[in-house]
């Protein structure tokens, strides 16, 4: 087994991570909607949503919003212990073909002796290829203090 | 085009709304796995998942409120504009076959005539089989006076 | 649970049920070839399909009558007995981008004591945003008298 | 490219044709109730359908239909003109882990030379590992005189 997740020890309250880029496709979108059965016409209906202030379909908030989730987890990959808590502010439309990141910032740590690791609380942001901020919020783990041997 | 989204006037405060439920599956895990990125182990890797806490391989915590956000998504067929905010508090851990349902109450309702609708905020909590909640927090919705016609 | 399916008592011959409308996405295509395992050129191959009278790939017939009854199977959450039998005509095609909806109507209604339900038989349609029938033909379905409590 | 489906020279009246078997899985219904919309708790939800007639959760019926119509669609890999009709009579559940496979016999050819082919219509069962027939009915195609060269 190997893993490279970072232990709780390695994260300081300022640092700063980012995530690589992906592009939302309409393969995303469809595959979503089946997944979470959120077949909203805003999602899934091109004529429907031409008509919308959005003029076309737009990526699920939750689609979004689970692709810098996998960021997380995967920073964390053999090292969380436990997913918490996150808010979510959505702050502008994530378009079919629009590529976006994720930019963390860890915003607190706190030691908790029971699970020999820690919480961590990241302050994010999700931005698209115009460096506009498409999501922004936080998310909080419990982090161990070791990596898996 | 017919969709039967409750429109922002439908709700009131105190309403109270039920999802059908869902068995959480294996696949349901592995595809959201591919879409997000996110493969940590303790979704992904039974060997490894067993020897954590919940010995045995968790659905992410994100696939768990994608699957609310798609009954909210359904109640507002048509008649959804935006997804505004959302918070979450994961309380215990989804296992394969699990069947959750979502119960939401209408916690605030407030016009804005900028849209010809309002804001709607549901609180929220996702139950398994056994009445547990495992997650619990809020949605935020921009929601219109009117059905597409 | 809460399921808002239809019981049999609710349907009378003559009414009508429009379904919502969905965008057929090349996504559609690739997933539902993988499923059922129909890599006909028609639907797979590009270069072929522009040959053929279509001019480009085509949705598979039996996708689009997938839509289709998952439409019935919404309409009858909780409340579907089993599905009896279906017959479709196709008689357009549905090309990638195109729009569709369902249009029921109950052809007839038996109740069936033994199953404390009934047989609905429905004539559909299925159309494109230019509102040509693409597809028609009828599905019967044993629905109960009553709704999960 | 190089395509291996028959012509319609190719079949004469009383053929029969089997395809392979394949096992349904969880996996294939999960996707499927993605791909259709179709998240009725008969198939989606094991509390529900456990307390239901069949003990379980059952494929959708369109499922195995769209299983046997890959066998027909790879059968006529270059040779399809278009999908022209069928009929689907459901008599048994298909449940997760059966394997079934689709038996086929001509029923009728008839020359079209407007499309340089002709219609064939195959009679059609659908049995699972035990012989039991879970569907019957027919499919008609419009089959090309020629291979594409």
């Amino acid at each position: 087994m190997s893993y490279s997740g970072k232990t709780f020890p390695e994260f300081k309250v300022g640092d700063k991570l980012v995530s690589p880029s992906i592009t939302v496709t309409e393969s995303h979108i469809t595959l979503f909607a089946g997944l979470s059965g959120d077949f909203n016409p805003l999602h899934t209906n091109e004529e429907f949503a031409q008509k919308m202030p959005f003029k076309g379909r737009i990526a699920h908030g939750m689609l979004t919003v689970s692709m810098e989730s996998g960021f997380i987890g995967m920073l964390l990959a053999g090292t969380a212990i436990a997913f918490l808590e996150a808010e979510y502010k959505f702050k502008a439309p994530v378009k079919i073909n629009d590529t976006i990141h994720t930019e963390l910032e860890v915003a607190e740590t706190k030691p908790v002796q029971k699970y020999d690791g820690g919480i961590v609380k990241f302050n994010m942001q999700i931005k698209n290829q115009r460096g506009e901020t498409v999501v922004e919020g936080y998310a909080t783990v419990m982090v161990s203090n070791k990596r898996p041997s």
